[in-house]
């Protein structure tokens, strides 16, 4: 059938890119992570709670990607970061070859912690490689607690689970355990973190997390 | 750009058949909505709400789109009407021939409305009619106030937004007058309805609008 030819000739391709992109981040010690989720799960607030934990003390680097807008560019810009924003226009997901182009915006040298945002979709980016070391998915307690099972692929791709918004817990019917159970069902080798970006719980885990992993790929 | 002329025929094959939906639904006298929302917005709690306020007063049916799992065709058809689960696998949003088979499977004569409960993604959706009347798409407050400008295509496509989780606003750094704000920026035809599954706020108004609108269609 000729359109699924040509999508996995596609994927093919981002395979290639993403290869180049992990490459390129390997030969600096850039630890790269891409986060996915759905719309208005909180990536960018959590990403600017980290960028105020690390502080000056980690060399960070941010890609946004977002359908429309450089809303979240300029939020992230105010914490004194390089930050390059992708605008898909209408795009569903991040592709290999538009990170590689952000990257030639940045300057790599001495850079410890790339940290790509992907668009809000719990679908579509599951299947685009970026040349990231992990995926990392985050889910807000609001979303309801049954999403793993519904969304399997995204689940089953991150290596990482933060469940984010636990301060809006009591205010819901979802149960933590029911999502980290399900979470696990899918993907029992997931690392999971509870965040509230709104009182700062579990942003230190994370964020001590993330150095760890940084300092590792940058002594390699 | 043989992709580009390929997922153009993808449309245009799309937009037939949904046409022969729209013909079909038509000839029954049933109104039909596109239910679309990031995951987690509230749909299927909607649904479930709507179902129980419209009782046995009209005559409803449900296809219930899914990437994976058939929970939700499961809650709905709790309320005691005829629902389809359209599991697609890994596919990021409905078309018009899933739709098509999925009408095969219910019962149209006396029908006064159908919902449709597409993939939560805010993103794919958008592009893909289904022979609805007109798509409804689902914010909540959760998501935070941005949503609109960051994902037009889905609010522009859109005819009714309905703003969910407003019990959960004072919790949240949302601002609603923004949300309504941005949302009539990108499409000021919007109808809105504010609601809230928890408390049963707003559910009246819109039930009431749902079944005027159905209504009308009936006696057409």
């Amino acid at each position: 059938m000729s359109i699924l030819t040509i999508e996995r000739k596609v994927l093919e391709k981002n395979d290639e890119v993403a290869e180049e992109n992990r490459a390129l981040l390997a030969r600096y010690g850039i630890f790269a992570i891409n986060m996915v989720s759905s719309p208005g799960a909180g990536k960018t607030s959590i990403l600017e709670r980290t960028l105020e934990t690390l502080g000056g003390t980690l060399s960070v680097a941010v890609i946004e990607g977002d359908v429309q807008t450089d809303l979240d560019a300029r939020r992230v810009a105010r914490h004194g970061v390089p930050a390059v924003q992708i605008v898909t226009r209408g795009g569903c997901h991040l592709e290999a070859n538009l990170v590689r182009d952000a990257l030639r915006g940045l300057s790599l040298g001495g850079l410890r912690l790339l940290i790509i945002e992907n668009v809000g979709n719990l679908v579509c980016p599951s299947n685009y490689d970026l040349g990231e070391a992990m995926k990392v998915v985050v889910a807000s307690t609001t979303e309801g607690d049954d999403k793993p099972l519904k969304y399997p692929a995204m689940f089953r791709n991150a290596s990482v689970l933060i469940i984010n918004k636990i301060d809006l817990l009591p205010y819901t019917d979802s149960s933590i355990l029911t999502l980290r159970s399900n979470a696990l069902q899918i993907n029992p080798s997931l690392t999971i973190f509870e965040t509230s970006c709104r009182t700062g719980r579990g942003i230190d885990e994370w964020c001590a997390w993330l150095r760890r992993k940084s300092g590792e790929t940058g002594s390699r």
